[in-house]
């Protein structure tokens, strides 16, 4: 095997074309690479970090790995409504091995490419699998859809169908047994979300708040409600019909219910409208190809808390008739919590 | 121990204020962050991933590592002479020590402070210890110092002194014995190296081309020259009297030597001037409070390549009479190479 250096690998593998994507005016290569946004709009940056054993398995099919490892941080552009310009990549490597590396840049430069976002940057080094990137979006800041913005009397609404991911793992895992058409759907949403893009841009300026569902429904939503010192009121029986996936809805109904609130991986995006701007949003979810479900209300709440702070407390679930629905067993109110192994 | 949750965590330790940073229109806690450079200025976009036992060593002083993580990364700002204004963080951590963090997040704010360079967004997970750092910019893209415009005729400079860290490395590891405010000196150039953000900042728009000194002079002056397609003379001489550090210059004239060409982690800035603008050099050195030293001068050379080449093979050393001067025993051509170890 011939000596490969890091800057060869990083060149020949990863920057196969010339970035001429506008607003990048220069690309890999120098000590930084220059972005210029649009006149009136801003740049929105999100960096997000995938280590192996945690967030993926080390035999995951790389190229899945180089699609996900990009869906997830062009999901957090989608959720404020920004247009994808480009994004930077810092990998640890145990080995060199060519194959898989061009599988894994396959991969995520096939959806890098799908939306015009340049690879523009990035690290290359031995050590335990981990891929960090940060990604760059253009939006106009008073159209941007911030956590912070939920009204009362917004409506929360979800796009696509939840808890289908929750059920690919579940599979994954062998919590489940199921095959066919269901369990290859889910297991392909698991692997290879689809960030909601044109969903987000076309909400822009009319949704008030948004966030991606990563974390689970309770969890993504919570934020939101901490951040615009508000609370919502869920249906639940909206939320199954409308917004869980049919082979979830399949389940036993508290199962399909935790997947639903719980389920975390979909990337799916839950945001708030005002109640006199439905026709607009589902005129939006068209023009985006991307079907929306109604799925509650914002209420006052407790005063407002850091954005990141747990708010799915905030969260009141209710039944057809506008009563109170106990939480499922097992649905834990928090979010997944990376560290809640390690320091407990 | 209390139960710790990754946004308690990364809430508390990091974000200790709210960043009023102008160009930073939201911080941390929503999908993304929201930045905007002022009119006429790009945004130089730079990251660098810092893993455990390969850039650092797992027992330095965490004080020390948050200093130089984002010293290294702010050092590319400089080399494009764009003036900092936001980073983001991204943090596998194999287990939760919150006096360890408070003290990396000491050493990585006070430096983020001098700078005016806001925290603005980050992820925190479980995993071997890595540091992804991405650092934001403000420069008007005509004045940006970029390794593809050195031009034949022009001066070659180097920053403040070369090989000084490589010394506290040969100290760290016992190849050498030194003590007293000369080894002092050494050891704290290779874990707190200062950003020469000053400097890049006034060689904006006056020099032509720039990089920072990371994995030596020979390597990192030759990627400029293989963007550029040009070449260049150094004179030994003015490079060991004026741009080596003293107690480098106090070391076998081979080993000094090597040192001052080859030794990595100096994060000075090596940078190429018309030879017309010399005092217009000297000044801005003067309004930067940063010693520049003049090293040889840019050359007719092969064709330009992709700017992260190795160039290193297009630099000619000089002796006072301008005769070769034989490249020093041991003294690699190419950087440090991250992978050199498990390729081979």
């Amino acid at each position: 095997m011939r000596r490969m250096g890091e800057f060869d690998l990083i060149r020949r593998v990863f920057f196969r074309t010339t970035p001429a994507a506008p607003g990048v005016l220069l690309g890999n290569g120098d000590d930084a690479a220059l972005l210029a946004p649009a006149p009136g709009r801003a740049l929105a940056v999100s960096s997000d970090m995938l280590v192996a054993g945690r967030h993926f398995l080390p035999d995951v099919a790389p190229q899945a790995l180089g699609h996900k490892a990009l869906a997830v941080n062009l999901s957090d552009l989608a959720a404020m409504g920004a247009r994808p310009l480009a994004f930077t990549l810092a990998l640890a490597l145990p080995r060199v091995d060519e194959a898989w590396l061009r599988a894994l840049a396959e991969g995520m430069l096939t959806l890098a490419d799908a939306h015009g976002c340049a690879l523009v940057g990035g690290d290359t080094t031995a050590g335990p699998l981990t891929l960090a990137l940060t990604v760059f979006g253009e939006v106009e800041p008073p159209r941007a859809l911030r956590r912070d913005a939920a009204r009362v009397g917004d409506d929360v609404w979800v796009s696509g169908v939840l808890g289908r991911a929750r059920l690919g793992l579940a599979l994954l895992c062998g919590e489940l047994a199921l095959s066919g058409p269901a369990a290859e759907t889910a297991r392909t949403q698991l692997l290879r979300p689809l960030p909601r893009l044109a969903l987000g841009q076309a909400l822009a300026g009319l949704a008030h708040a948004a966030a991606d569902v990563s974390d689970g429904l309770l969890a993504d939503l919570g934020h939101i409600l901490a951040a615009s010192g508000v609370a919502a009121e869920l249906d639940v029986d909206a939320l199954l019909r409308e917004a869980a996936a049919p082979e979830v809805r399949a389940l036993p109904p508290a199962t399909a219910l935790s997947y639903a609130l719980a389920g975390g991986d979909d990337y799916e995006l839950v945001f708030t409208a005002p109640a006199a701007r439905r026709d607009a949003v589902q005129a939006a979810a068209v023009r985006a190809a991307t079907p929306v479900a109604r799925i509650g209300r914002i209420v006052a709440g407790a005063p407002a808390q850091h954005p990141l702070a747990d708010g799915a407390g905030r969260v009141r679930l209710l039944d057809a008739h506008g009563r109170p629905y106990p939480l499922p067993d097992g649905v834990r109110l928090a979010g997944f919590d990376h560290f809640a192994t390690i320091a407990a």
